[in-house]
């Protein structure tokens, strides 16, 4: 199934200048929802983990539905403030300004084996942020997992110790 | 499974006084998050959906997974300035102030039959900004789902036109 048509560029946004690619149209149908998802897993054959980590917001999409075919758990990392127990924090700068992410202090056990899932990585600053978090709460990341890679923004460059998966590439 | 075990109390989130129900132990918790998902679907069965609409952020949690369970496409209802196409809004009064809800012109067609899901329902504002969005749009809001329902907050007292489940009552 070519997926790749239910992916929607939108010129100038969020700021002039940037094409964003809309994945709207990809979720609203059923088939590329289903298809996407098994894609996805399909990715990780074979790969133990124990926990996915899917990133605020919209890495809470396929997230919990890629944990729940692997067998494993879903851990969400949010923006400040969101989450309500004990946390730690990150922060990043990314394609369009600055960030910080947070993750519950009892998210991940020692040894966990950790996915980090996004529906994109574009800098790789959120990501990035992602497997510190992990790794300083004594997880080990396995594995990253993007629904689609901005290639042109080399995310890939500050990501050289992980193995990085995605299943579209512009 | 008694899933309950698995929601954490934390008082005083996101305000002094309020008894915030933490619901990431049940979604870290590989067994957990799959009965979860499978009990919310089975408050389903035999409901004909087109599309599952979740709330930012945590109603995209659950809804995608109800969508692929049903055969439907899953849709985001997001706060302003989210959605990247052209939308409509709804303003609403939740716990905790006020908020605006988006959702994309082309999201439901006429006719859709959709499956409103959040985690939580509160005031019942949010659900109630989201079957107007729907219904805007020309979509039959068959049912609405929830993981977690705060009876004390009465929510489905401004919602009595709809048919509401939840798996956890407090």
């Amino acid at each position: 199934m070519n997926i790749d048509s239910y992916v929607r560029d939108v010129p100038d946004f969020p700021k002039k200048g940037i094409v964003f690619k809309d994945i709207t149209p990809l979720l609203k149908d059923k088939r590329a929802l289903t298809y996407t998802s098994a894609a996805l897993s399909d990715l990780l054959k074979g790969t133990s983990v124990d926990i996915v980590v899917g990133m605020e917001s919209r890495g809470f999409i396929f997230g919990p539905m890629l944990a729940e075919k692997l067998g494993a758990g879903f851990v969400p990392v949010r923006k400040p403030g969101k989450l309500p127990s004990n946390t730690i924090n990150e922060s990043f700068s990314l394609e369009y300004g600055s960030d910080t992410l947070e993750i519950h202090i009892d998210a991940i056990k020692k040894g966990d084996k950790v996915l980090i899932h996004d529906d994109v990585i574009a800098t790789g600053g959120t990501a990035k942020a992602a497997c510190k978090l992990v790794e300083r709460l004594g997880g080990e990341v396995v594995r990253l997992n993007f629904l689609i890679e901005l290639e042109f923004l080399n995310g890939r460059e500050q990501l050289q110790e992980y193995t990085i998966q995605s299943l579209l590439k512009y």
